[in-house]
């Protein structure tokens, strides 16, 4: 059965790129409804008007508050009022001055603004700020982690009660990997989960070691040159913390960090083939493409040939960048590819790093049929199937619209 | 003056997908010679036995020992022996049982396996080892943090003295960025790079604030569950560490971080022009591509619809994506694209986000002019520039190959 998403849009139909290349793959976790307006995310003129005005979407242990197994729920200011405040009232400057790391502050992250206006879809009441650079109007929209922990506990099991009474069918709702979320709020959602989590794993400064704290609403963590934990003297000046290098010049640790990794499918030389594989912990006639992460210094291109002939021993020869799909588990970005063996480098060997139990060089024919009769996630049984039927990922998966590619010749030369 | 690097690469020539979408552009920065084989950088059995025939990059503040302005030097492991021992003796398990956070240990960071044997190109001897996945041949090369500091200081300056003296010629030089380096120097300077600046950026665990150690050969950093500088009793049990979320499960925080970055040549829609930027820092003939950071859950083709919009006002629709760059400063991986502006869509406001000082529509011709007449970096100044002379970066840049590409008509529709 495959999904009903369609990973097409049609805004850029009549573009000469569209002409050339096709449509764009607008793949799932991608496509945000959301301005994310980043450069207001340093106004604090902004943030403070737009908080009272903006919509909530609450996390608890990165699960989000769902209205039903499709859609996000949303709140209002009032019913978080009591645990946020309104961190905005204070410059950077002065918060920073009066950093005490003993105070426990919520995690909060804009998200950006709904330009799609008031109510539905995420957005805020309908909300206009002049800036430096014109007029920016929408619904502006926050994340909040509201897991209850530490010196929060209590105010977070409050919001969380009187969210979920805000409406029928509403509770924090494990997104599974069948992705059932519509993809508009599958993109808030994904934005929202990797931007907490990195909140989360970056409590201290990993140049020095000491407590880091939020800023820029949520996108940017730095190591405060004071604390009020350590002054002895509460009249006196506040503790000064030792040096640490993050506090001279730009540094990427001050950022939320994303995970740039390769997925590939992988065509034989003949062109008749695709290279699939399995890996341990999946059921047993379920394949997809191969995947890995870049590293250092490495282009994708060349991450797309190591990890191909690391997993699975062919050699690769060109590739070309098909679409890219973010995935927040917990902030991937997984570049899509397509590539094509070397005559001669196609023989099968797993044992150069064995994270795969088999890889199969398969038909094309035979994976058209599997994209169009068989696929889902490899967590989901499926009732009344086949044994030795092929199953493929759902099309909301980056590899299935790059094996759907291949099936439908992006591969092959038009001349 | 064009630099004489040629972006392309002969060996996929013939396949079905070059056929079709041209020859692949190998950026500078990328195509290493070295095998990563990252597989092995776990096992103790191969380093311990890879060490002592392998070539050493020593770096001293991020800076290689070059024996020329366009290759890199290589030491021997007599030059090292001092000062690294041989770290793999130990087992990991039993190593970071050991673990004491006083004692400083160099950072050195396997690279890979010249396959091209003996000598040249970085190889040391030619070794081989015998793997469970078979049988691995080429020259080991480690890259070895030399900067003369903290305990480790009068190693440091030996080994750089001694390095030095082995050949006339050879200095620590800072690799600028007219980029004069010989590709696969290049490539093998970026990842050395990359590598030893996130070790040095990550000596705290973010998630704890410990001190953290590296493992896996220098690719790998963890939060050791002990530590013996806080053993009270030097016969009894190491000292316990507070528990850390670190240490259960797999965390991004532990790998090396790449950052993914977007950069673009958008045309308009009548495809006869590039939109260019310059920064403020430029001289002021000089321009290039727009640029920005991935943000987190956002794909490539949304991140330079967004950067593209937020620095200049432009609207894009289509984006295809053309090859990618990394860039070890510190470890950006450069996902170069060409878009298509939206009709209607294109008219130039910088004040977003006030990042560019100018913005401007440039008539593809211009473009292919400049090009071939008239690149370098922004920080040399060129004798006998002619003012108003259109100034574009050269072909080691991934925004000249981006450039060109829209100049010979990547973007045209050949229906
Ligand atoms: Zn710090
Ligand atoms: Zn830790």
């Amino acid at each position: 059965m495959t999904q009903p998403y369609t990973a097409t849009t049609e805004s850029h139909k009549t573009s000469m790129l569209s002409r050339k290349f096709g449509q764009e793959i607008i793949n799932y976790f991608s496509g945000s409804p959301l301005n994310r307006v980043s450069f207001l995310r340093s106004s604090t003129a902004f943030l403070r008007a737009a908080l009272p005005r903006s919509k909530f979407l609450l996390m608890r242990d990165l699960e989000p508050l769902a209205a039903s197994k499709t859609t996000l729920a949303w709140v209002g200011y009032e019913t978080v009022r009591e645990l946020v405040g309104n961190p905005f009232d204070t410059e950077e400057e002065e918060f920073l001055r009066g950093y005490d790391s003993r105070v426990e502050i919520p995690t909060l992250v804009f998200l950006g603004m709904n330009e799609e206006g008031t109510g539905g879809g995420g957005g805020g009441e309908s909300f206009e700020f002049e800036g430096e650079g014109g007029k920016y109007v929408g619904g502006p929209c926050f994340a909040l982690d509201v897991t209850e922990k530490g010196s929060l506990k209590e105010e977070c099991e409050k919001v969380q009660e009187e969210a979920v009474k805000g409406a029928e069918g509403r509770e924090f709702r494990k997104v599974r990997l069948d992705l059932s979320l519509v993809p508009s709020d599958a993109a808030i959602l994904a934005q929202a989960r990797s931007l907490l989590d990195w909140n989360n794993r970056n409590q201290f400064c990993s140049a020095c070691g000491a407590r880091t704290v939020s800023v820029h609403a949520g996108t940017k963590r730095i190591c405060p040159p004071s604390d009020k934990a350590f002054q002895k003297d509460p009249e006196g000046p506040p503790f000064e913390r030792p040096p640490c290098i993050s506090r001279k010049g730009i540094h990427n640790i001050a950022f939320p960090r994303t995970d740039p990794t390769v997925i590939m499918a992988i065509i034989n030389s003949t062109g008749d083939k695709v290279l699939l594989g399995r890996q341990r912990r999946w059921p047993k006639d379920f394949y997809s493409t191969l995947a890995g992460f870049c590293e250092p210094a490495e282009s994708v291109e060349d991450a797309v040939r190591r990890e191909t002939w690391e997993e699975s021993g062919v050699r690769v020869g060109r590739v070309v960048i098909h679409s890219t799909q973010p995935w927040p588990y917990p902030a991937n970005l997984m570049m899509g590819a397509i590539g094509e063996a070397l005559p001669g480098g196609e023989e099968i060997v797993l044992k150069h790093d064995p994270e795969l139990e088999d890889a199969q060089w398969v038909e094309v024919g035979r994976v058209r049929n599997a994209l169009q009769e068989s696929t889902g996630t490899p967590d989901v049984e499926v009732e009344g199937a086949i044994e030795g039927q092929l199953r493929l990922p759902p099309s909301t998966a980056i590899a299935h619209q790059l094996l759907l590619a291949v099936v439908n010749g992006f591969h092959l030369a038009k001349l």
